[in-house]
Parts: C-alpha cells; sequence; structure tokens
C-alpha cells in the first residue's frame, strides 16, 4: 500500500515526470555507452543503469553502491610482476620470463640487484631492464630494520630511479622513513605478510600506522597474506584506497594461515570481487602478480596466472 | 503522453498491480540466484531479471533476446585440449603438460597413437591416459580420402571407445562416413580448416554437407580457422548449434587468411561473444585449446591459454 503511494498512486502528473526522466536517462545512458565494443556489456549497463538511477529507489530495493560500481568498470588496469617470482633465476632469465609472458612492467626485487650493488652494477641492470622495454615501477619487498637500512633503500631506490619503495620498516623506524619519503619525495608502500608477520599481518596493520602520516606514506596490499590473515583482500581495497600504492596479486589454496600460493583461479580469491574493488576504487598503480608455487619451474603456472587475470579483467570491460 | 497510460496514468487500482507483479519478481528471482557465488553477479542478474520482465515492457524500449541470453550464462563449459597441441611431444609428455595445466579431457591426435596400431597398442595408450586421469573424449583430426580409410577410422574409433571422430572426409566419402555412423553408432564430427582448405574452409561448408544427414553428423568448429576463412565463429556457433559436436578454440593474431595462432587474449577472437554464444546455444561439448605458437616449447602459451578462457568463462559464471 505504502510502495503504491510511492511510485504515485494516482496523480497523472508525477507519473508523466517519472516517464519523462526514464526517457532522459536512456538517451543519457545510451550515449554514455555507444563507444563499449561489447553489445552485449553495453544492453546490460544499459539496463542496469536504468535500474540503479531511475527504478531502483521506485522499487525501493537496492544496494546503490554495489549499482553504482557497475558503470564503473572501464577504468584500465596495469598487470605486472613481482620480482620474487623470478627469485630462483638470474636476471636475464627473469627479462627472457616477462617478454614469454608479455608483460613490461616489474617491482624489482634484490635477489636481481643487492641493495649494496655499486653504482655502476645498478646503472648495468638499470640498462639491461630498459634495453629489454621492462618498465622497473618500484623495489622491494626491502625489509629495514635499522636507521642504515632505511638510509640504504631510499639511496638506493633513487639510483634505481623508481619513485616507490615497497618496504617493511620496523615500528621505531616509520617515523624516520617518513622523513626520507619527505627529503627523497619517494613514496613507501608498507607490505603486509599474513599471520606469521609480527609487524604488519594485514593490510589494516599498515594502514593504521600511516593514515595520519605523510601522503606518500601507503601500502602494497597483499591480497594472498591479506586473505591468510583474515581480512578479505576486496574489502581492503576499498576501505584503504586513499593509502594504496601497489598490490601484490596471487591466488592461495585455502583462506587460512596455511594457505599457499596456487595457480590463479584454482584457488579461493574472489578475482571478480577484487577486480570490481579495484575498479570502483579507480585505481591506476599496478596489479602485481607474484607467484610462489613451483619456484624452480615457475612459468607455466605463472602463464596461466597471467591469462586467468587478463581474462578476467577482459570480461570487465 | 501515450507512455504515461501505458504505465497506468492515475488509476490506483493498476499501479498497486504493477507493484504486487514487481515484488512477486524480486522475490522469485533472489531464490533463483541465492546459490550464485559471486554477489556482484546476483544482483547483476537481479535487477536485469527485473528489468527484463517487468520493467522493459514498460519502458518499451528492449532487445528482448539478449536480455534472455544474459539469464543463460549459468550453462557449464567444459574445457579440454586438441592432442594436436602436443605434436611434438609423447604421449608420456604430453600427459604430464595435461596435468601441469590441471585439464582432463583431451582430443587424441594419430601422432601419439597412429591409426594403423595394433588393438595391443591401442590398449595400452588408452591404458596410459585413463591411469593418468586423462579422459580421451574423442580422435582426430583425421584425414579420410579413400573408403579404406573410414573403415579404418571407424574402426580405430571404436578400439579407443570413444563416441565421436573430428574427421575430414573427402566429399565421395560423406555418404560412405553416414552409413558407418549409423554402423558404429560414433558422432562424425567434420572440421573446418580455413581458406587453403579445398574441402571445408568455412563452418557453413561442412553444414551445408551434414544439415540433411543423420543427427550423427556434424561439426568441429575451428573458431580461428573460421575467422580466417571470414566467418565470425560467435555467430557460426549460433547458426550450426544443432550440428556442433566439438571446437578447437585457438587465438589468431590477425584476422585475415595469414592469421598464426598466437596465446588466448592477444590476438583478434572475440571471447566474450564465443562463450556468450556457447551460453546461448547451451553447447554441452568440449571447448578444446588448440595451440600452434613454439610447437617446441608450447607450454607456457598453453598455460596462458588455459588460464585466460578459464577467467574469462569464471567472469561470465
Amino acid at each position: 500500500m505504502s510502495l503504491s503511494r510511492i511510485i504515485g498512486a494516482g496523480t497523472f502528473g508525477f507519473n508523466y515526470i517519472v516517464v519523462t526522466l526514464v526517457l532522459i536517462i536512456i538517451h543519457h545512458f545510451f550515449l554514455k555507452n555507444k563507444t563499449m565494443s561489447n553489445r552485449r556489456k553495453f544492453i546490460q549497463q544499459t539496463i542496469l543503469g536504468i535500474s540503479g538511477t531511475a527504478l531502483l529507489p521506485v522499487i525501493g530495493n537496492a544496494n546503490s553502491s554495489s549499482v553504482k560500481s557497475l558503470s564503473n568498470t572501464n577504468a584500465p588496469l596495469q598487470i605486472g610482476m613481482a620480482g620474487y617470482s623470478f627469485t630462483k633465476f638470474s636476471l636475464e632469465q627473469s627479462i627472457a620470463m616477462m617478454k614469454r609472458i608479455g608483460l613490461s612492467n616489474m617491482s624489482l626485487k634484490e635477489i636481481h640487484l643487492p641493495l649494496n650493488s655499486t653504482d655502476e652494477q645498478i646503472s648495468a641492470a638499470m640498462a639491461k631492464y630498459k634495453a629489454a622495454g621492462i618498465n622497473i615501477y618500484t623495489v622491494g619487498v626491502i625489509y629495514m630494520k635499522t636507521k642504515e637500512a632505511v638510509d640504504n633503500t631510499f639511496a638506493y631506490a633513487k639510483k634505481c630511479g623508481v619513485n616507490m619503495i615497497v618496504g617493511v620498516p620496523n615500528y621505531e623506524l616509520i617515523e624516520y622513513a617518513e622523513q626520507k619519503v619527505k627529503e627523497y619525495d619517494i613514496r613507501l608502500a608498507i607490505h603486509n605478510h599474513g599471520p606469521e608477520d609480527a609487524l604488519y599481518p594485514a593490510p589494516g596493520d599498515v594502514y593504521n600506522r600511516v593514515k595520519n602520516l605523510d601522503a606518500r606514506m601507503g601500502m602494497c596490499i597483499d591480497i594472498g597474506h591479506s586473505l591468510r590473515a583474515g581480512t578479505l583482500p576486496e574489502k581492503a581495497i576499498r576501505d584503504f584506497k586513499d593509502r594504496l600504492f601497489d598490490l601484490h596479486i596471487k591466488d592461495i589454496n585455502t583462506a587460512a594461515k596455511e594457505g599457499k600460493g596456487i595457480e590463479f583461479g584454482r584457488g579461493v580469491i574472489n578475482f571478480g570481487a577484487v577486480i570490481e574493488s579495484l575498479r570502483k576504487v579507480k585505481y591506476t598503480g599496478v596489479c602485481s602478480i607474484e607467484y610462489e608455487k613451483d619456484m624452480t619451474d615457475p612459468l607455466p603456472g605463472i602463464a596461466e596466472s597471467v591469462g586467468y587475470f587478463k581474462g578476467r579483467m577482459a570480461a570487465e570491460d
């Protein structure tokens, strides 16, 4: 009875206004979506647009945030590789594997260029990546347990030419690290490492330590370790979006402390929800795939994972 | 003005009926969708259900067949491998690769078990596949240029224990092959091989030869060769659904005669449209991935392709 009143029980004028609004909104969504390549998604989004903006308030039964997110599915997402995936291989072998899987963004791990490298060694390594078309967009994960380690890390990052470090500073060094962030204008993305991590098991443990600091102090959410620590990564991405600088994307075989890395799509990560969250918060960083299974022969698993992630993203476009 | 009359210009009773119907439909879709794992798709389909069945007729602007296809997106699709992908490897190596990529359905190619094998050789090979958990669901592609070849092919298929052959009979042998199909109760899926194929370049060239024959005479659409021959595979799947028994799924780098195999997602196949068509026609066969790039080292490309196809399918669930 009350619902019939909401949709305008009996007044001709109110109905006329509703119909006019619906027609305007249909027109708006047809124009907005006409560049979409996939006809099905076009029709889907048009209808959802209508439902979400005009009809749902009428029928009074909607999760408006979920509906809204559906209209944000076209934000581009960049894929990369976390260098740790190639930890059993040389720099040259890791480049060969990057080429094979067709990715160019890479997070450089110390194993391929130690922190105590000379300037010449750093230049030579970076030249090799550049020549191969590999974009080293960050370094890490680097652990900082002393002031000297913080100093070395920022000096190293500067020499590598990156504007972001993925790192793990001891609590008592966070303030000092913030000083270095300001001094170098290099962002620090603190990495969560799951239940065994005494400092930052879950993304929230990072966020609480950086949320009131310089805006360049943020986080690299490792979605596998996040889920192992009991935090849904799709929720963490939304909750901590203002400090989200980098991502380690992986799948794990069980949503528990003992969860292990597995080929994407064979485990328990809800990639659809993760991608939806990334689109919703308009994430502009890199989604770095980190693959930790079969580490002496990882290429097939890495390739399957890259393919899976690309397939899921493409389907959402 | 006329639209406002359609939604019930001013009559309280009509509005009440509309609201009641909407509530019933909401209830129906909540119950229907409650087992879906992906909350977003759940909300999406619920809204689409409402839009498609109740609201769209009201606003008078809908492609009802497209809307209908959206509600058919949950048909299961099985993935397999076309044995030709492993043509440079032994039977044992191909089994090892199947295990690595986590697939169990396989189309057996002669290279791994020649047509002139003895009964013992066939039994031994099939036992190896069975022990490894590999389901040989068909044999092929087998070319049949003589009556003897047709005889041998059907005898071989029977010994292998399959109920389908993917094959290419000369035109003059189609009628004889149909006799064998009836005699053995083994289906024949004729394979299209692109512009260079003098007999069956495109799926339509197969369809026209089998459409009036026994219902067990059908086709294996090779989506890459189909596109190279100028036929959109997503259209061929819909057009020839009544004779579609098997699929060779691949990507190609250009939609032209010179198109070559490439990792899925890097080429021009519209996988979203292909999957949508398969769901729409409720395809119950296997989607056999055929990978023809880097044939001496195909595993990374195969794995990336399997991952991509699984990712696209999962996103559509």
